[in-house]
C-alpha cells in the first residue's frame, strides 16, 4: 500500500501537529455536484452504490473538484437494514422507505447477521477500488450508521421528525430494544473491520437521530453501543464518532477513549472543548445553511471557526451534510479558506 | 376577578413556596382527549380556534378530566402571520400552509401590523369566555409564537425538519430577517399584552424551531426578540420563554431577568439547574414519548423528575406537546404523579 501523500486527517487524530487542519465535507460527494447529477440521472439509487466502478468514481468527484484533505466511499447507513434482510427502497427526491419494520421477538430474531461480508462485498470492493485509484494522494473514509440510528429506521420505516415510536419501542420493549441494538452493533463491527480490511484509513459512526434521546436515554440506548463500536475498532483505525444534537454525551463519550467526535452547529466551539477536557479531536460544525452566503464571507466565517477551534486536534468540517443547492464555488471556498487557513498568520 | 383557588402555577412563577409543583401539558387540550375528537369531527381548525365558545370548551376539556393546574387557551401560534396578512391554511392531519411566503422587501413592508387586537379579537373572546368558566379554579395561560418561529413558517410556508431555508433567509437577507423579526415582535407584544388584558394570568412564548439555530445565530436572530417581548411584558404578568433545543441559551435567557424558562427533555436537571444559576422557575421536561409506558412506569419516572428538579421554582410538564396516540389514563397518570409527589415523602 502506498504512502499517504496528505496525511493531515491521520495527524488530526493521532493529535499530532499540523500547520493546518484538515477539511473535509459530509456528503462532500453528493446532490449540489453537476457530475454527481449526471450519473444520478443514468443509474438509480442502489446501482450507484452497488456497482463499484460508480462508487468510486463518485468517491473521487470531490476530490478533483474540491481538493478536500479526505475521501468518503459513496454509500448509506440503510445498506445494514437491507443486509440483515429488511427490504429497504429509496426514490429519489423521497426519504428512504423499509415496508416491514420490526415489530416483534420474531422480526428481530428473522434478521440476518452472518454472512455480512458477503452481502456487502459491493462495499468493500468500492474502497478497495477507490483506495487503488486515490493512490495515496488522500486517506479514504468509511462509514456505518449507529445502532440507536439503524433502530430508528428499522421500527419506523421512514424519516421522522420526533422518532417516537421508535423510542416507544426502545421505552415500552426494552428488551427487545437492546437485542435489536446488539445485533446492529455485532454487524457494524463486522462491517467497519471488513471496511478497513478493504481500505479505509478511518471510520465515522453517524448517530444521526441520538439527538432526540434524553441524556439519560442517549447512556441507555445509544451510548453502550457506540463504545462498544469504538473499543473493538480500537486497535485497527480511527473512528469517529458522530451523535448529532447529542452535545450532553461528550464529556462521557470524550473520557471512554474514543478517538475523534463530531459535532454539529448547535454548541460553540468554547463549550465542546470544554466538555470534552481539551482531550480528544473534534469534527465539526460549519452550519451547512451558511453556505449560502456570498464567498467572502463564508471564508471569514470559516477563519473564524477555526479561530476558535484552534489548528490542532480540529478536523474542519460541515455541522451536518452539505445540501443541495450550494452553489459548487460555495462548497470550494469552504474548503479554499481552511487550505488558506496557515498562510494568513 | 375571583381569586385564585389554585395559584400553585403563579407562586411558582414569583418563586415563592409550594407544596408541590404546579403541573401542566402543553398540547394537554389535543388530540388524545376524544372529547376534542368529537369536536374536531364537527368543526374544522379555524372554526374551533375562531369560535370563542368552542375554543373555551376544548380550553376547559382538560381541566375536567385531568386536574391540571393551569388551562392553556386553545390557539395556534400561526393567527399572527394570519393576522398580518398572510393567508393560512390548516388541513387536518397534514402541517400548516402559508402559500405566500416572504421573499423580498415588498412583501415585508406589505405585512399588517395594525388593527391586530381587532383581527385577532375572538382569540381575546375566548381568553374572557375561559376565565369566566375557570371561576378562579386555576390559573389561564395565553401565549404566542416566538419571532424567529413565526418568521421559520413566513419564509418556508411549512413545516420543515432543518429550516434551511428560513436559516438561509436570515443569513444572506440579514437587514430584510431583522425588519420582519421587529415587526412579529412589535405585533406580538401588543397581542401578549391584550391577552392578558382579555384573562390571561401568564403567557408563555414558543420559540419551537430556535434549536436549529448556532448559539451564535440564536443571539442574532432569536434572543434579542424574546427578550424584548419578555421586557415589555415584565409588570404585565409572568413570562414563560419555551425555546425548544436551545439549552445553549439558557444562561444568557436567565441572566435577562426573565421569569421562566420551558425545558425539552435533551437537557438534565442537572445541566438545566446550573446553567440558570439557581435562580429561575424551570418548567418541563419529560419526553411525551415516555407516556407510552405502564402508568406505575411514567409514575415513577415523574417523581424521579421532581426528585431531581426539586419542588421549589419548577413547574412540572412535558419537554413538547403531548403526542395523539397517549391514551387519556396515562396522560393522568402524570399529572396524578406531581400531584402525588408531597404526599409520598
Amino acid at each position: 500500500m502506498s504512502e499517504l501523500k496528505n496525511d493531515l486527517l491521520l495527524k488530526a487524530l493521532k493529535g499530532e501537529n499540523v500547520v493546518r487542519p484538515p477539511v473535509w465535507m459530509m456528503r462532500q460527494a453528493g446532490r449540489y455536484l453537476p457530475e454527481y447529477i449526471k450519473l444520478r440521472e443514468k443509474y438509480d439509487f442502489f446501482t450507484r452504490i452497488k456497482t463499484p466502478e460508480l462508487a468510486t468514481e463518485i468517491t473521487l468527484q470531490p476530490i478533483q473538484r474540491l481538493g478536500v484533505d479526505a475521501a468518503i466511499i459513496f454509500s448509506d447507513i440503510l445498506v445494514i437494514p437491507q443486509a440483515m434482510g429488511l427490504q429497504v427502497l429509496m426514490e429519489e427526491g423521497k426519504g428512504p422507505l423499509l415496508p416491514n419494520v420490526i415489530q416483534s421477538q420474531k422480526n428481530i430474531d428473522a434478521l440476518i447477521t452472518d454472512n455480512v461480508e458477503e452481502k456487502l462485498n459491493y462495499v468493500f470492493k468500492a474502497l478497495s477500488l477507490t483506495k487503488q485509484e486515490l493512490n495515496g494522494s488522500v486517506p479514504l473514509i468509511g462509514f456505518a450508521g449507529a445502532p440507536f440510528t439503524i433502530l430508528c429506521y428499522m421500527i419506523e420505516g421512514k424519516g421522522s421528525k420526533t422518532w417516537d415510536k421508535a423510542k416507544q419501542f426502545c421505552f415500552t420493549e426494552s428488551n427487545l430494544a437492546h437485542q435489536l441494538l446488539q445485533k446492529i452493533t455485532d454487524v457494524t463491527i463486522v462491517y467497519l473491520k471488513e471496511q478497513v480490511s478493504a481500505g479505509a484509513d478511518v471510520v465515522q459512526v453517524f448517530d444521526s437521530w441520538s439527538g432526540c434521546l434524553s441524556p439519560e436515554d442517549f447512556k441507555i440506548f445509544a451510548q453502550p453501543y457506540l463504545i462498544h463500536i469504538a473499543n473493538a475498532l480500537k486497535n485497527i483505525a480511527p473512528v469517529i464518532l458522530f451523535p448529532k444534537g447529542s452535545w450532553y454525551a461528550l464529556k462521557d463519550l470524550s473520557e471512554n477513549r474514543v478517538c475523534a467526535l463530531g459535532l454539529d452547529w448547535c454548541i460553540s466551539s468554547k463549550s465542546a472543548r470544554e466538555l470534552t477536557g481539551n482531550k480528544i479531536t473534534l469534527q465539526g460544525n460549519f452550519d451547512p445553511a451558511k453556505l449560502l452566503l456570498p464567498v467572502n464571507e463564508i471564508k471569514k466565517a470559516v477563519k473564524k471557526m477555526i479561530d476558535e477551534f484552534g489548528v490542532q486536534n480540529y478536523i474542519a468540517n460541515l455541522g451536518h451534510g452539505i445540501t443541495p443547492d450550494v452553489p459548487v464555488e460555495n462548497a470550494k471556498a469552504f474548503v479554499d479558506a481552511v487550505k488558506e487557513y496557515n498562510c494568513e498568520l
